[in-house]
């Protein structure tokens, strides 16, 4: 079987540095051209144009580079072929740094001491020890575990809730609706890395942000996400960040991004904002895997990382 | 035996607190009270006055409450009386939080996007992964290895610099004098746990910081220090910065405690100042460690984290 030629398709993704590194080893097609071409056997996509997917008619396998699909799926004549969620290993290792850095800095005061500096306070808070402190982790897939086993080295109670249940040692796992309260009420830091799919779209919303955990050593329940922005409801975390049910949140995701000048978020004093860089695709590291991937599928050997897609992710 | 009494002398360090848990189990004499007295079995001190110690005629055993023993040694009488550092597990924990906190926000680009966002600017730096930053720890004490164990879990490469040979599993160790500059040419990142002896006093000085590795994915080199503050010149620190010889600093000890509001250190956009805060003696966790230790003296038991006089630490 001949090497298919690769449709590039990658909105606010570098898509020149994609085609170079891509094109060493196949033919790439950038969008806009390629659309309709029966030449193309391979779509590689983040965010592409509604129906393009589906003016392919050869097409044999779609990409996501990124870990969130639900762009894919919202193409309404998505075609009938595998579809790969390109995770790269230095994914998952930039999402627990990701994690790991939010929930140390909330954890460590790190927006007091900020806000002391400049009015030159040598002030400590109470410190508490890491064990009072229980982080909560939405999404136990691949990027969860991970940030969760870095979080119990650092010695701190690590809390799990996801669709089905799915045990892991030494984190307290709950599942489905009826675990979604009780998950809450044992939390104090809130980490969202679900995937976007109807059933969690807007989940975090204030009655959700309002079940969180009041005892605790914070001083409050802080709330970080850095699944997708649509899972939250932006206007819900001012509204419980202004009346104190949150005390502060680390957003790197948003409703809308690049997140609009106009809200408020951006100014918040309790919110620390980063550009949906929490965990980066690489291409250098991307592109490799997924040429690889393209080499074995030709080969007749099964692909990896494939979109469930009764699941949606 | 009966059970010897004690004399609480810990400038700064919230003594009716200590007082209250000690006094459960035993006698407590709180300084200035207590000088001279020969029914003082056990002193127990941060930063105390000089002479206090060489006044007790049968004091039997001395514990610091802290690390850092450099104010001991400082005692121009000091008796020949073992000295325990009362180092607790959650001391160390504390001190790898701190570490692994400061190390993720530097590489992380904090200091970046929290000027970001007041200006409403969405925009993501290059991010390298962790594996191209190499961490180096000076000090692989306890809490040297246990910041070490947790960066190596994140991916980061880590460098050892301790005054004997300390080998430890993954991590490149260097030793002495003659292992300083090829360690400090391995280095970005900087992270000072020494303990402050003659042979310390002043090592972070211009001439250091010059040869940190320059080639690196964060774009300059970071100095962390969490050991002692004259370990460190704090001029040599504001001008390694101002010329660019240093990219950020995280400090959380000084020269001179608390930092004078005239130091340029308070005010300057390339560092994160915290007040003395990184591992803080926690009284709840470290009185009944204190107490058990002096019971089992009293048993006859040898004491655990004895101070070697020689080494100084």
């Amino acid at each position: 079987m001949e090497k298919g030629r690769i449709l590039l398709a990658v909105t606010g993704f570098h898509p020149q540095r994609w085609r170079e590194l891509l094109s060493a080893e196949r033919e790439v097609v950038l969008e806009p051209d390629g659309a309709k071409d029966p030449s193309i056997t391979y779509a590689v996509v983040w965010k592409q144009k509604p129906n393009l997917l589906s003016s392919l008619p050869n097409l044999r396998a779609i990409f996501s580079i990124g870990a969130g699909v639900d762009h894919i799926f919202a193409d309404p004549g998505l075609p009938d072929v595998p579809i790969v969620k390109v995770v790269a290993d230095n994914l998952t290792q930039y999402m627990t740094e990701y994690v790991v850095w939010r929930v140390l800095d909330h954890h460590r005061h790190g927006l007091l001491y900020r806000s002391q500096q400049p009015k030159k306070i040598w002030h400590e808070p109470q410190q508490r020890p890491a064990g009072d402190i229980s982080v909560g982790i939405m999404g136990l897939g691949n990027l969860g575990r991970a940030a969760a086993s870095v979080l119990l080295s650092l010695g701190f109670a690590v809390n799990g809730w996801s669709r089905n249940d799915r045990p892991m040692q030494g984190v307290a796992t709950y599942s489905g609706e009826a675990g979604l309260i009780p998950f809450l009420k044992a939390t104090d830091i809130l980490v969202v890395l679900l995937p976007l799919t109807p059933d969690t779209q807007g989940i975090i919303n204030y009655g959700v942000l309002k079940e969180l955990r009041k005892r605790n050593g914070l001083g409050g329940s802080v709330l970080i996400n850095a699944g997708r922005g649509r899972l939250q409801k932006d206007a819900d975390i001012v509204r419980a960040l202004d009346d104190g049910t949150l005390k502060e949140a680390s957003l790197d995701v948003f409703e809308v991004e690049p997140l609009p000048k106009t809200s408020p978020l951006w100014s918040h004093p309790k919110v620390f904002v980063t550009p949906h860089a929490a965990a980066t695709s690489d291409p250098m590291h991307l592109a490799p895997i997924m040429l690889r991937q393209m080499d074995a599928f030709e080969r007749g050997e099964k692909l990896d990382n494939l979109v469930d897609r009764k699941a949606g992710y």
